[in-house]
């Protein structure tokens, strides 16, 4: 038998992944698990899009073109000056995904050893494909005690060598719910314009942000327009994951022609989705009104409910629908595989995800969850309820 | 301004996608263009795909399983038991296309600089995916004077090195319409055993073999189930390219793991493009039989009409819709180019794909054009008729 790719098995496997099979054992137990371990949101699509692919007009389900349908990119030109960002159709590559987004990004900047730097905890995924890419991450640490705000400038140029490409952030961030502030993102424009880097930014959760704090883009930053790679999708704020829409946003035209071989390649994103995307730009002001009183309703009930449970401690998320959560226990990993192996309350438990999967550190985040607010007010009440007996009855618990 | 990546500046451009400006120039002139440049077919999706998008009962167009829709998995259990295919639902890893499926098995299996055969010509993006995956192929020249059979072993032999890890084959073949033999497949068998290599076999136009030659899947070889990685797609099929719909099949569990580890990273296939592929598995038989003998009419017609244009010559394709033909011009490039640019006959003219694009040994094949016969036959009778009047007409005619 051939051997597989030695790249294949030193991947991670996500710790979410590997709680998986105890999540569907709980469940065929009979026990209702919550699940807040994902950013799958359980709101309705828009019913613009679900019309979009019930009266779809067409004889033929043929390709789009690599770079995506014109008209939907067009449309996306407005939607983008809604936020006051300025780009023309000839900017935005239509991808497979956010994740494609990303991934794309790195095979057209980066060769093989060059690095990135990353602030951390950050989304795991982004690792397989710097893998994928032959790309190194090098990471630098953001604290729960400063509210996982943007480290300082020193620590990113510590890291800095001669095969040092590019930063890349997620604004507002997955898994921590912070948002950069204007200070934040003009030390970050300083310092990709003093070591000419590029600037993967990756701002899929735009729409979900609580504080009345401004959402500053990296396409805001003057002077930086050729090193800004803007990641995007509509998987979240249409709810629409399913779908497998995002796009690729740059002015630098020899990135962009560069991404396109890669496009070219794979030859088209998906047709129904475009058609259903396009359609979403179109969602009723109330919809997305809707969604957002929703999200600062569950934050506000996620955070003061956890705060509320001895040893626990979350910061307040500025943005997305995730928090970043401190737990007083010996170990996450543990606690979260005993919640669905060993734990339930009135026949339910909770599965959420360890921090370790969002470190490259492996001795950082170790007590630290993180806790996707994508359910209704009632099941996450329920789910904060489960977790707050869990913290009771675990034999591995810390108390401070 | 930071420099790009030096793997996307080697990326070679497709001498096809040189040509579609020159083909958009063309159609603004108002000058008719016959795509015979790709392989996306004119006939109509089935109508269960259709009515499956337009009654999809979702509320939410949420992320499927990674690995694909479990019921989708399912029913293509029973689709290759037709072909005598024998696969567990577990065997079955829906991809992003069939293109993904190539790049996932790629990346499964081949660490930076492992060596991959392909007998050439071949599908240019095998190139882009080997690229993206840091591996190396090597090519073993079929000709047309041999009808673009296998290559004997002993040219396969040569190419082995230490680093050598798999052999690529596409069968039916894009771009020959070669159609490999028992016999040649037995060779490759026992090639793959010899030297425990991994067997991508790309078999994605299976539906369309004409001669009543048999279709001998890498999957119907004995004593190699563990080396096979059966790549699969429903565009062709069920001419339903755009969404992006392919399958990844081993027996392999290693090889699964390891390729499940890439498909988690993206997340999911699409979603609607699986319920319409799932959907598609119901296609009534007289729908695949009017297709299939469509293009058993379009094939005849189309070669027997190139055979008779003065110093042109197409083997006879046995599978897929396309055939490989030489021209009597000095250089297929330059003259594909000129009928775009500087030909028409009554306002039409024919966009060819130039075979360069096939081969990576940049002497083969340049005054060869790949034909696919995805038109109907009477503007297929009106392409070959502008064919001929170009070559008639073009400056760096050859004739022997």
């Amino acid at each position: 038998m051939p051997k597989i790719s030695e790249r294949g098995v030193a991947m991670p496997a996500s710790p979410i992944r590997k709680l998986v099979p105890l999540a569907n054992k709980a469940k065929e137990r009979g026990v209702k698990v919550y699940h807040l371990n994902i950013g799958q949101p359980d709101l309705a699509t828009p019913e613009v899009a679900m019309d979009a692919i019930r009266n779809i007009d067409r004889k033929v389900l043929e390709y789009s073109p690599s770079e995506g349908i014109r008209s939907f990119r067009q449309k996306l030109v407005e939607y983008y000056a809604k936020f006051k960002i300025d780009v023309a159709v000839e900017d935005i590559i239509i991808t497979t995904g956010g994740s494609e987004a990303v991934f794309f990004s790195f095979m057209a900047c980066l060769d093989p050893g060059d690095e990135i730097i990353v602030p951390e905890p950050s989304y795991a995924n982004y690792m397989a494909f710097a893998i994928s890419a032959g790309a190194v991450i090098k990471t630098v640490p953001s604290t729960i005690e400063e509210g996982f705000a943007l480290p300082s400038m020193e620590k990113f140029e510590a890291l800095i060598t001669p095969r040092t490409k590019a930063i890349l952030i997620c604004n507002p961030n997955n898994p921590t719910g912070y948002l950069y502030t204007q200070k934040e993102m003009n030390q970050i424009r300083d310092l990709v314009k003093k070591y000419d880097l590029f600037l993967f930014s990756d701002e899929v959760y735009r729409e979900f942000c609580y504080t009345g704090a401004p959402y500053i883009s990296a396409c805001h930053l003057k002077g930086i327009q050729n090193n800004v790679i803007l990641v995007d999708s509509v998987s979240k704020r249409y709810s629409e994951c399913g779908i497998r829409i995002g796009a690729l946003i740059t002015k630098n035209e020899q990135v962009r022609a560069n991404v396109m071989k890669w496009c070219q390649a794979r030859l088209s994103p998906p047709l129904v989705g475009q058609i259903a995307a396009e359609a979403s730009l179109d969602t009723p002001e109330d919809y997305m009104l809707e969604v957002y009183n929703e999200y600062v309703e569950r934050r506000k009930f996620l955070i003061d409910a956890l705060n509320r449970i001895p040893g626990c401690y979350s910061p307040i998320p500025m943005g997305a629908f995730y928090t970043l959560a401190k737990l007083p226990v010996d170990d996450a990993d543990t606690f979260c595989a005993w919640c669905l192996e060993h734990f339930e309350y009135e026949g339910q438990t909770v599965f959420m995800a360890p921090a370790s999967g969002f470190y490259t550190d492996p001795n950082l985040g170790r007590n630290q969850v993180r806790i996707a607010y994508v359910l209704k007010k009632d099941d996450l009440a329920k789910a904060i309820k489960v977790l707050e007996k869990a913290l009771e009855a675990y034999p591995g618990r810390v108390l401070e």
